[in-house]
């Protein structure tokens, strides 16, 4: 992947490569142009670059557009920190959205709150991104489960 | 538009005509192969057929996309009780994704709980479709904001 | 309990009495003066008359006393279709209040959406109550765990 | 009040007084014993010393009682960033409970994450704190309205 070079090695290389494989098989990621930028242990980060066909009527990043890159972030990070024979689905998550959603790019920052055997809770964070400024437009707080013996894939 | 014909007809022509344009003019709807399906005062439906760039690891649709017919569906039931020189904007949500969200179709169907001067208040519900089956699978809760004399486009 | 000739006898009187007696152990809701008025299969009703010590800066319910009777009644809602030798947790709740919680007392509503093996997704309304007419003043969107195994009590 | 020597004086003064003299009328408070330890300008925390009176069916904090100070806390720190002739309302909040509030108090932590002219938008953790160790045990995102030229009282 062409992201790959910006990552952040922190993280245990198979944790980085399971997260990459679950994230490649997303095909709706590929069909926004979302990237996975960073794979940490409890921490994920997706870039999602503007298209004018991501967005709502005044143009700004759909809502929905927004949510889907943060529920992306938040359920990677989640996944990051799960036993290898496991499967992250979203249970729920909550969005308020901040501010426009506009820029030449959203950044979606997912962090680990809490990971019990079951549930895990993580905080998401967007920004938007003009010339370099940071803007945050999102917060998201998530639960995730986890589910022990099913592949992650269909 | 071809799903006109399956609209029912019960709002005031210019409160559907109002909710179709803004919708019309959210580019990610036509992205996802949205489709507007129902427009009345307080209550619009939403339909999304599967597509397989829509879903997650597992080949479900993906929350995100989900969500974002959701969102879509609980904003224009708001939207349509708005008034006239006014545009609308989510302030937050939250989703609980109760079954994976598979079959032909998903349907949302947002409406309208409590409609004040500046916020309004939705229920949404996301029902997937298989052969005619529907399963409730996704329900949402959704506040709005009502943006007197702001147009709603760019 | 004196409020006992106003519950809904309609569900398995083991389950009546087991959330008869989870909720009797609820101190906190004998501190807010909270009866439990209904009980059914996936159903919980609680009533939480007036006082006013229970009131914010307005002399409205604080939205912290609508909340406590929202999270019960959709709590017990879950237990009451639970297995018998397991006990029940709040994961999260979500609460949008729609109007001033005033009047003579407030009337939660609690209903099970979803129920699974380990989560169940219920939804609450509450009702403020004067003079016999009803408003709806909040919502509330709650997922609940169950613990199999674990007792409901210290 | 008690606690004033424990306050952090780091806010306008006016601030400050303005907070805990709205504090001091929401009666709820002082039913559940919970004393406002800390206002700054977009920051309020909330004690709250453990009661058996305040407890679910295990002995733990209930999460209504949680939920309560949570609110609180959120609530005045976005009005400490409000203008002076207005009063706050909760529009919507959302609590995870991570862990058992249990221990010799609650300690909860409310920010403002993004005020704007009719919706600031809060961030609050609330801490369990057993012999001077502090637990993370629950995580709020709160949505608050700024009511202009509306008194903050009955």
């Amino acid at each position: 992947m062409s992201e790959a070079s910006s990552t952040a090695i922190n993280a245990d290389p198979t944790v980085i490569c399971r997260v990459r494989e679950s994230f490649a098989r997303q095909s709706f990621m590929a069909t926004l142009g979302a990237r996975l930028t960073r794979v940490e242990a409890g921490i994920v980060e997706i870039e999602l670059p503007f298209r004018s066909d991501l967005t709502q009527q005044h143009g700004f990043f759909h809502a929905g557009s927004t949510a889907s890159i943060a529920d992306t972030a938040g359920g990677y990070a989640a996944y990051s920190v799960f036993p290898a024979d496991s499967t992250v689905l979203t249970v729920e998550f909550k969005i308020n959205l901040l501010a426009p959603a506009q820029g030449d790019k959203l950044i979606a920052i997912g962090s680990v709150i809490k990971s019990g055997r079951t549930l895990t809770i993580t905080d998401v964070k967007v920004f938007s991104e003009t010339r370099g400024q940071r803007t945050l437009c999102a917060v998201v707080q998530q639960t995730l489960i986890c589910l022990i013996g099913k592949a992650d894939k269909r």
